[in-house]
């Protein structure tokens, strides 16, 4: 007696099959932003955390994020990243909130793109400046995170309409 | 000739030392959000994404991320966690906006919070969901993720103010 | 005075040199099956498990498992999975013996096959199954766990006969 | 307007709560056997194997396997293991059969078991003796893979009943 | 027909048992060394390397890789490190020699002591600083690595007599 | 008001771009070596070091330390080895010193070099020694851990030169 259940055609995991995709240049660029209070911001950019250079230290666990991605996102392929870039803007609004906006940029040739590696690299920027300043308040707020802009791969290219932000 | 070059007494990365604090127990609660579009949300909920049942998939790599934080979160202090429990609810806004609400609760017995891995694990609750349904939309947006509320520890409790998001 | 040991050369352990071989598409397909009682068949199949959905879980565990291979098993070479999958089977045997059969398939292109990816997959998936029903019974056997076919590779295809198992 | 979905209600995926157990010494043994043709027999005894002594490289794969089972089980807790010991005997049967006895012992002092880690252990045990070998046979079998006791926790002692295996 | 072959009887790997030691303060501090040309100087002091900030770079890794020591080491012990500290020291000899001395410091609450993550730490450590001004040289040279002291254990306390180097 | 900061144009971290290099054959050859007393040097060789077969153990955690040299290394690029061999040799001075000469080579077909993957190989396995020997005494000294030498990639080979060292 058998009760046959693929769970697959149900719709459950599945790390989809790409063996016949070819090898392309592919670049997926993404942004998160983390709110601090204002003795965070004055701390930061005066290197004041007990903990370390901030923004230095948050830079080296995107970049290792990046290449950890397929083993925190369980369907992710698994792809050779060639290139990742991180970088940081202070927008400071009149109302005195402190806003760092978080840009990181990945690179790979494969069957793939690497949306999920610039995505995951910016949330763990973001998830690390909270760490290393949550001792001065925990009030820090991440986000948006998404995805601005992506080339490379058959199904085109995805921008982000400014707008809709 | 010597050049002393005491890094941390500049304020660069150190893993803070808290060998003598008390072991007790410590929960975090972390919230995060995705919003998705109408067709994303209805294919969720009628189970029909490719990759598989998404939110079944974005609890698991929620749990399993709460336990790498330390390897993912540079200065971070391992924890044995105790308990690991993700929920969702789905907030939908009558101007169309589909909102699944991530919660991430977190236990520990040791001599720091948890705080880092309910935030990091809301995080990749959020980026799994993106992952699986980028196919159908890559407009999606997580955040805000932040810290809704924290016990135990000398430092005294944490709760977030409503007002205040 | 010098006294060399190539241990290599006496049979060691070493990573096989693969870097002249092609790169071709690989696919192999693992069977693993693990026996419960009927109580844990009744808890699975009524989605009655305290740790949550088990079969979900499972799948998930057996697709994050494949791609950490080259980590677990010592002399495996890193390849970049193209696709897994895993399906389930029920085999109620008449003398009320409940089996779980596990398949899984991996699929890549690389230079040297995915045998030892699938056959991986296949045992995680069972263990996460026998660690979410172990608090109903701690009886359960997991296996046999085999290879029940390979193709690709210059060594030619291996497809497992019928009557031997 | 919400519409609440709490699936740890329901069933799914949750690390179960274990902040209040008390910590005790744990002890689990497990065990796993491959069975192999007499080519590998002799190969694996004679140390003739191209990728190394495959025993000592076997048991250095399961003690590592050990350490990372709460990584590759999802809801495993993650525990500081104390002692790891994997041994392994001939049965070698009338009719040719060659079978490779995998016994793994793991001990903790922890609020919860270490089964998951003696039976990982035993499988990727069992698993990198299939890697070492399979240039010679891929038809070798794994299993049958089994906790045969465990000792200390709340919930009495398991001992495996010998008639039942 | 059995031929048994406890192997850990022979001497082959195990990791020790240490269930039965106290949990206690313990402390170890490791050197490390990398010696590097004035060109190298001359850009890592002026912050003038193409990868980035260097020794921010190191230190990071340096603390990463203690938390990693036992995924790195076989038969390491798991251990909940409770601080990390890593500082550095520029040597510049009148022959022209530019020796960037590596100190780290670790500390724990438990049964065995960290002497394997400070030395893993330091060597890392000097690893990532070749990494990084590899483009510039290949011939930087890594080393003495050494325990420097260790308190902490029911073995006595350690430290290096200074003549000996 | 926005307050640019641009990290990586002022030299921090970044993993550097090579997805315009070609995929080529890539060789590295390193060497460490640890310096061991009599007492270790006797035991090692009797194969009566407690923790096991030290030689065998080292090779295997060199082999798979090699494999994880871009988790360990932060802006080093993932790589899919291709082959990776460490062997041994004892040079014995006279004036009763004991050094165990490691030496590691690793071959890729990729966009880089793996010079980071034989340092790390041959660094972990001298610390693996160090780890199963320390019982006996912590006075061990690693180094000089160096590239011997490299080919393939378009900057041309490096061999050291003998008289350096």
């Amino acid at each position: 007696m058998s009760s046959f259940t693929h769970f697959n055609d149900q719709g459950r995991a599945k790390m989809v099959d790409i063996v016949d995709k070819n090898e392309t240049v592919r670049i997926a660029i993404a942004k998160s932003s983390i709110e601090v209070n204002k003795a965070i911001y004055d701390k930061i950019t005066n290197n004041e955390i007990k903990k370390g250079d901030v923004l230095a230290v948050a830079q080296v666990a995107a970049i290792m994020a990046a290449k950890k991605t397929a083993d925190i996102i369980p369907m992710c392929h698994p792809l050779a990243l060639k290139g990742v870039d991180v970088s940081f803007e202070w927008i400071i609004k009149e109302t005195d909130e402190y806003h760092l906006e978080i840009t990181t940029e990945v690179k790979t040739k494969g069957s793939t793109g690497v949306e999920m590696e610039a995505l995951t690299a910016a949330s763990v920027c973001a998830l690390t400046i909270y760490d290393m300043c949550k001792a001065v308040d925990k009030g820090m707020v991440i986000g948006p995170t998404y995805l601005l802009e992506k080339t490379g791969g058959k199904n085109g290219d995805f921008k982000r309409e400014i707008n809709r932000k």
